[in-house]
C-alpha cells in the first residue's frame, strides 16, 4: 500500500553509550523525526512509504534524505532548499538518571517552507494513508497551512489520516495547539495519543479522572468513548508506558474501535533507546489497521513498538516477521541461529 | 594435562555494541568456535590445552590462529590450506530481542581437510583428554572420517574422551546427525547434552517427557538414567537455561556420575554475551573431571560458564581462581580492589 | 563558598564498554582520586573548589590539570614536578563478575611531594572548608606530615574539617594506618564512613555487633553515638551499599548530628559506573551541610551519589538542579524535553 | 538518462587506518564492486542507475542493497536469494607498503544465479546505456550465459554497451577469459583497457611493443587502432597510472574516439583509497560520452576518478559540481566556505 | 600578561579521519572560532587570556565553555543566555580534494547579545591588549555596537587594540563590511590581513597589483605602506600561503612595523588540519610583539602557525618551548625522547 | 633457528590517530621494547624466538605476555613478578611537528629481576643466537650483572651474541654507560650502531669527523674500522636516517663484515609509525647473518626496517616474502590481489 507522512526530519547528535553531553568528544549521527519513523516502520512491513518534507540543499540534508533511502522510503517527494536542518541532543539516561532532550530546530528549511513547495494532489495519487502528528503544524502557521491544504486533497482522494496528538511545550502552548489542531480534527480517521494530549492539544475533558501514569482501564475507555463522541474519530488509540526507570518500563496499549480493546503487557528491561518508541507504535498500528483487524492491529503495534526500545536510533529497524514473532508470544530472547 | 579438541573455529563479525546488522559500519572481530572456546578454558585453568583444525594461509587465517596462540593455545597442530575461514555475523540482542546469527561456513579449510593433514598419533602422545562436538561431524562426511579415526587413536592411547552433542540444523538434519553419531558413542566417556539434543544427535527417547525449558529435576535424572544405559557414557551432564529474556537468564546444571546431582543456580543479568556459554561448560567440567570430584567439577563447570555470559566474545577470559570465588558463593559483585 | 580539598589524582585506565583488561586494544582515560572527585562534585554546585595536589610538569601531568579545570575546580595551587602520575587500571564488572581494580601508583609526586610545595596560609585564606580522606596521609610519610600541617592551619583560620576514613589496604596496614589517623582525628568536624572503617583505621570497636552487609539501624546508631563520644565528630554519616550484583545494588545513608536519621533509599539498576560513588556523597554532604539542615544535608548526598552510579567516570557530572529532582522523588527516568 | 550496470556486489572488510589485517580488532563495513561502483557515480551525476545482481536475503545480503539505495542507485531488479554475499578483505598500504586484497567470493548468490532471475526486456525498458566488465562473466559460466543474453536484448532495444575489461587472475585464466570474452565484443560500443588487459581477455597483440608503466602515447596510439579494427568498437579509453609508491601515483587517461586524446596528468599524493579508481573513471566516462565530446568525455573520467583517489570506499561520493571544479584546473585544494 | 578576546565559539563537527560528510555515522566534536582560539594560542604561552562571548545555557553551551577553561582561558565574563550554539561542519580534504565548511551560526547567543551582557569596563581592568577580528562586527548589527563600544573602553584604559581582518562573504557584503569596519579602524594599533582582505573588508586599493597566490614581496610592501598611510595602524602582518594542495602548503609571512621584514619559509606536507591556522598566527604574533621585537615576533607567529598545521582541532597545542624549537631551525621531526 | 633475546617489554599508551597528548580521551595500547621487537620480527621470519623478561602477575603483565605469545614469540621462560609493567606515552608527529616519548619505566619488575628468575643455562640450550640492547644493563645495576652472566653463559654454548648499542640518556650518563657497556662487548660478536652510540656508550673516537645526519661513507668505514680494531667485532652495522620531516625520511644502512658495504636507500613518505625501526633492523640483520651473506643481509634489514616504518605499534609486521618483495626492487606500492 502507498502511504504518506509528512513532518520534519532531524539530525539527532547523541554521546556514545551512556555518557553525558559534557563529556562527549563525539556525537553519533542519527536522523529521525515523527513521521519519518513511521514512514521507515511502514517500508520495513513492505509498504510503499513516502516522507514528505523540505530539506536543505548541502550535505547534512543530502545525508538525511539518503538515510531515508537507505532504509526504504520513498523521498521523490522531498523539497530541496532553506536555511538549515532542525537539530536535536539526545543523552540517553540509565537507571535514575533520565534521558534528556536539547531542541535546536528553529529556522529549520521544513519550517520555513512554502505551499508550492509541494503537490499534494500528485503526492497523494494511489495512496491509501496520510499520517501526520501534531508536531508538524506546531512547526510555524506556514506548515500548519500546508498541513490543512494537505489533509484536504487527502480526503478528496479518500485516503484514510491518522494524527498522533503528540504536544510539545517548546513548540507552542496549549492555547496555540488548540487553536491550529481542533479545527485539523475533522479529516482525522484515527487518532494516537491519550486524555492528556487530548487535554492539552484539544482542549478536551472527560471528567473520567485518570491519575498520571496509573492503569485505570474503564477510565481509559469512557475518556475514549467521549473523545470520539466530541471528535468523530473511527479508532482511537495509546499507549500505555509505567515507568520504573529510565532502564525497564512497563508498556502495553488500548484500543477503541469496534470495541474497547487493551493489549498485552511488555516488561522492557533493559531499554536500548527509547525515542522513536510512540512512532513505531502509529507505524504498527497503520500497518496492522491497512491489513488486519483492530485487536490484532494493537496487539501488533504494541509488540513492534516494544522492540523498538531495544534498538538504537530513532527508526525502528524490525520486520514484520520478528514483531509477529513477539505478538506470537516468544518473549524469552533465545537465539535465533 | 595435556587436552586435545578438535573442530572449527570462525571468523565472528558482530556489530558494536546492541547496533542491528542492517546498521553497522564496522564489525568486531572475534574468533570462535565450540572446541577452540573449550580449548582455551583449559588453557586458563593452566592445562596444556591443545587445538586441532585446518586454516587458510592467508592473514585471515593466521590471525584466527594468533588469537588461540595469544590466550595460551597450543597451534602447533593444525594443518593449514584451504579456501577460506567460516564466518558467522552475530547480532547481539537486549531484553525481548533475540541475538541472531546467520552462518556463512560452507567451504571453509577445516570441512575440506584431508587425513593427511593430522597426524593424531603424534598429536595425543601424552595427552589425558580428548574433547569434541556434534558440530565436527557435520562440517562433512571427510571431516566425520578423520574424527572416527581420532577417536580410534585416542582410545587406544588410553584417552578420555568427551563430546558436547550440540546438534546444529542448519548443518544437517537429525537422520544424518544419527547416522553418523551413534557409531561414535561407544569412544565417548562423558556426554554433554540433554534428552533434546539427545534426541535430535542419538534419536533416543527416555519417554521421561520433560517439556522444553522446564526444571523436572527427577525428570532429567530418569533421562540420563537411560542414556548412560543405551550409550554407556560414564559421565552425563547438561546445564539448565531458563530463558527470562535476551538479557537475563537463570543458569544451572546437572550431572550423573556416581551419582545424580544438581548445581546452584545463578542468576544472570545482564548478559554481556552468552556464545560460547556452552563450551565455557564444557571447559570447566574437564578441568573438574580432571583434578576433583564430579560434584565439585560440575560446581566449576557451572560458574565458570555463568562467568562466561559476563564476558565478550566467545572465549571465557576467566581464572580458576576468579570461578573458584564464585563456586564460593561471592555473588555481590563488590569491587575487587 | 570557597572549599578546598587534598589528595591525589591519578590516570585512570579502562577498556571500553565491559571488556576485560586482557581483550583491551585501548583505554579510556579518565582522571580521578577522591579528594579531586569531591571537588568537582563542589564544583558543579556552585562553589569555589581547590583541589591541591603535585602533578609531574609533562603533558600526563598537564592533562590531569586541564580536566579538573574542565569542570570548574580551581588549579591555582597544584604544585609541578616530580617522577610520575599515578594510575589505576579498572575492568568495569558486570551481574556475577566484579569489577577489578590494578593500582600502579607507587613514586606518584604527590607521594614524594615536600611541604614547600604548598602554601597553606594562603591557600585556606577566605575559605570555609577543608576535606581530605584516610587515603591522603596513606600516600608517604611525608604527606602525613603535610596534612597535619594543613588541618592545624585550617584550624588556625576556621575552617570545617570533614574526613572520609577510607581504608586502602593496598596502601597500608591497619596498625599503620592507626598510628597516623587517631592523632587527626582531633581536628576533624565530620567524619564520614562506618564502623568497619573506624575498626581498621581508628582502631575504634562499638561493640554494637553489626554484621557486613546488614542494615541493623539501631546497631549503627549506637555505634555512631561511641564514635562521637571517643572522637568528638559533630556529625558522623556514612553510606550503606547493599550489592546485589555488579550491576545492581541498593543505595542509602545514615547520618548522626543533631540526631539520628537514616535516607530514603534506592535502587540502582543497571549501574553504569560506581568508582567515586562514596566520594559523591561526601561532595553532597559537605554541599548540604553547607547550605541546609543535616537531613535535608544527607537526602542530597544519597541522590547525588545514587546519581553518580549512573554516570561514567570518577567524577559525578551532575547539577544541583538534578540532585534536587531526584531527592524530589521522581525516579521514573522519564525523559527530559 | 537510464543506465544499467549488472555484475557483483561484495562485502568489504578493513582495518581501521592503515593496520594490518593481522593487527585489527574490527573490520570497517564498506559495499563495493565494478559495476556497482559505477552506478552509484552516475546517480551522483543525476542519471537514473540501475544495478542489477543478486543477493542473498539476510541482513547482510539487505545492507548491500540498502547502502546502494542510499546513494541514489535504483534496486527494484535485483534478485533476492542464494547461500552468501561475496567477501574482501582489503588491507590499506602506504609509502612501499603495498595494499593487498584477499578474495573470499566463491559460492556467492550472483555467482550461482539463474536466467530466470533477471528479466532484462523489462530491465532494459527506457534505457540508454549497459556497462559491465570482464569480472562479470568470470564469476561463473552461468552468469558469463546470462551476460550474453542481456547484451542480446540490450543491442535489440538499442542501448550502448560498454565494458571494462578488468581481467582477475583469481577468477580465471587468460585461456578461460579469452574464450568466453572474445564472442561478446561484438556487443561492445565502447571500450575501457589497455593493451595489456587486451592481451590477457582479449588474447590481442598489437605489436606496438609498449613497456609496463610507460607511457609512450604513440605507443598507446597504434595499440588503440589496431584494437578498434580487429573489434570494431568505436570508442576505446584506458587509464595510465604512474604509481611512484602506494600513497604517491600520477593518474591520466587516453581516448580514441574521433580522434586520439590524452587527458591532463594530476599529481594524487596522498592517496587516501584507491579501490575503485578505474570504475570512477568507466562512470565518468558514460557520463561524459552521454552528455558532452569526446575529450571534455574523457577530462571528466580522469579528473572524477583522481578526485575517487581521496575518498575512502569503493564508491566515488563526488558530485559533477565538484569534478567539474577540478576538471576547471582547480587542484590548489584550498578550503571551500 | 593578561590579553581580552571577544568573539563567537562554534561547535564544530567532523567525520572522523578523511571521510565525507556523505559517508559520517559519527562526528567528532571541537569547539573553535577565531578569537577563541587566539585566547588559546595565548594561554598556552602563559598569558592570562580572557575569552569574552555569550553562550546559551545548556550543555552544549557548558561544552564550549569547559573547553576553552581546559586548555587555561579565563572563562569569567562570558556571558550566559540566548538561543543556541553556532555550529560548522568541517569536511577535512586530502590531496586534490579541497576541506569544506558548512555553517550553521545564525541566531547564535552571540549575535543576539545585547550591551548590558557585558561590563567592558570591568573586564580591560588590568589588561594589555584587545584583540578581535572581521567576523565579530559581521555577527549582528548589535554585535557591532558591542564592539565599537569595547574598543572606546579599550582605547580609554590604554590597551593596544588588534584585528585579523578576516572577510566572510557568508556573513555580510564587501559593501557592508566597509561601512562597519572602516569607522572601527581608527582603534586598531596591529592589523592582520593582506591586500584582498584589505579590499574586501576596507575598500582598501593599493594600486601595487599583487596576482593571487604569487609572492611578490616587493608588491606586499608597497601595499602595506599605503595601508598604514590610509589608516595609521602601527603595525601590519599577514601570512602567505601557497597551496600545493590540500595536503601540501608553503607557509610563510610578511611584517610592516619598524621596518618591512619577511619570515622563513615553511613546508608543511602533511597538513593534518589547517582550520585555526590564522588564529594561531595572530595569537603568536600577539605574544611576540608583547615579549620581542617586531621580527622575531614574526618568526615565532610563522613558526607558531605551521605548527597548528600539524594538530587536529580548532585550538593550537603548542608550547611556547616547542615554538621556539622550531623558530630555531629544527624541521627535521626527529623523536623528542 | 632459536635465538634468545633479553630486555624489557613496555606499554605503550598513544592517542589515536595524530592527536596530542593533551587532546587524547583513549589510549592506544601496544607492548614493545627493543628487544621483543627483535624476537617478533625473527618469529616472523619463521624462526623459533624467545625473548626473556621479568613481567608482574596481573592482567597487564599477562597483557604483554600474550601479545608477545600472539605474534609466535615463545614466552616460555619469562619470568612473572614484581611491582609494575614500565609505561611510555607516545604522541606521534606529523611534518614539522616531532613525535614525542614520556618514559614512566623506573621500578619496573624486569629493573627489579634477581639472578635466580632466570636460569640461562636451559634457556640458551639450542640456541644459535643471543641478542639485546644498550637499553638492558642501562634497566639496573642488578640486570647489568644478569646481563654479563647470560653473555658469559652464550659463549660457553657457542651462541653468536649481536648488540644494539641504543644509548638511552633518560636512563645513564655516558660514563656509566661506558662503565658498564665497555667490559661487555668482549663477548660480542655482531654490533649495531654508528660512531655516535660508540661515542656515548663505549666512549669511543675514531677522529674521522663525521657531521651529524651527513652521509660520509668513507668516514663511516674507517670509523668502522677503527671500532673493529678497538673492540674486536666480526660485524659492525649502523642504518643511516636522513630526516626530512616527522613523516618524510630517507633510509639505508651499512656493514661492515668481509669488507665494507652500502645498501640501497629508501624514501619513507608517509612514515606510519617509526618507533621499532632500528629494531626491525636488527631483526632483520640477525635474519640475514644466520641464512645468507652479509650484504644480503644488510639488504634485506634496511627492507625490513624501511617496511616496519609504514606499520603502526612496535612490532614490524612483515613476513620474509614481502620483505623479499621489497629487495627485489619494487617500490610501487601496487595493489597485491
Amino acid at each position: 500500500m502507498k502511504v504518506v507522512t509528512f513532518g520534519e526530519i532531524m539530525l539527532r547528535l547523541s554521546p556514545a553509550s551512556l555518557e553525558r553531553l559534557v563529556q562527549a568528544k563525539a556525537l553519533e549521527v542519527v536522523y529521525g523525526g515523527g513521521e519519518a519513523n513511521v514512514a521507515v516502520s511502514l517500508a520495513n512491513y513492505g509498504h510503499e512509504a513516502y516522507f514528505v518534507t523540505k530539506l536543505p540543499k548541502h550535505e547534512i540534508g543530502e545525508s538525511a534524505l539518503n538515510e531515508l533511502r537507505r532504509y526504504g522510503v520513498n523521498t521523490s517527494y522531498i523539497a530541496r532548499g532553506g536555511e538549515r536542518l532542525g537539530i536535536y541532543y539526545l543523552e540517553t539516561g540509565a537507571s535514575l538518571r533520565p534521558s534528556k532532550v536539547i531542541y535546536d530546530r528553529s529556522h529549520s528549511a521544513i519550517s520555513e517552507a512554502k505551499p508550492q513547495d509541494f503537490d499534494f494532489k500528485k503526492i497523494f495519487k494511489g495512496a491509501s494513508w496520510f499520517h501526520w502528528s501534531g508536531i508538524t503544524p506546531a512547526l510555524s502557521p506556514q506548515v500548519a497551512k500546508i498541513l490543512e491544504a494537505a489533509c484536504i486533497e487527502a480526503k478528496a482522494q479518500g485516503l484514510k489520516i491518522s494524527v498522533d496528538l503528540n504536544y510539545r511545550k517548546k513548540l507552542w502552548s496549549p492555547e496555540e495547539a488548540q487553536k491550529v489542531m481542533i479545527p485539523l480534527m475533522k479529516y482525522v480517521d484515527v487518532c494516537i495519543g491519550n486524555e492528556e494530549d487530548a487535554e492539552k492539544v484539544l482542549g478536551f475533558k472527560s471528567g473520567s479522572n485518570i491519575e498520571h501514569g496509573e492503569l485505570n482501564v474503564e477510565g481509559y475507555k469512557n475518556s475514549f468513548l467521549a473523545m470520539r463522541k466530541q471528535f468523530g474519530f473511527k479508532v482511537i488509540a495509546t499507549t500505555l508506558r509505567q515507568s520504573h526507570s529510565a532502564t525497564h518500563n512497563t508498556w502495553s496499549a488500548l484500543i477503541l474501535a469496534d470495541d474497547f480493546y487493551q493489549s498485552r503487557k511488555y516488561e522492557i528491561n533493559p531499554i536500548v533507546d527509547r525515542v522513536g518508541g510512540g512512532d513505531s507504535f502509529s507505524g504498527g498500528l497503520i500497518h496492522g489497521l491497512l491489513t488486519t483487524d483492530y485487536k490484532n492491529a494493537l496487539e501488533f503495534a504494541v509488540a513492534a513498538s516494544a522492540l523498538k526500545h531495544t534498538i538504537s536510533g530513532d527508526f525502528n529497524h524490525a520486520s514484520e516477521e520478528e514483531v509477529l514473532a513477539l505478538c506470537g508470544g516468544d518473549t524469552s530472547g533465545r537465539v535465533q541461529r
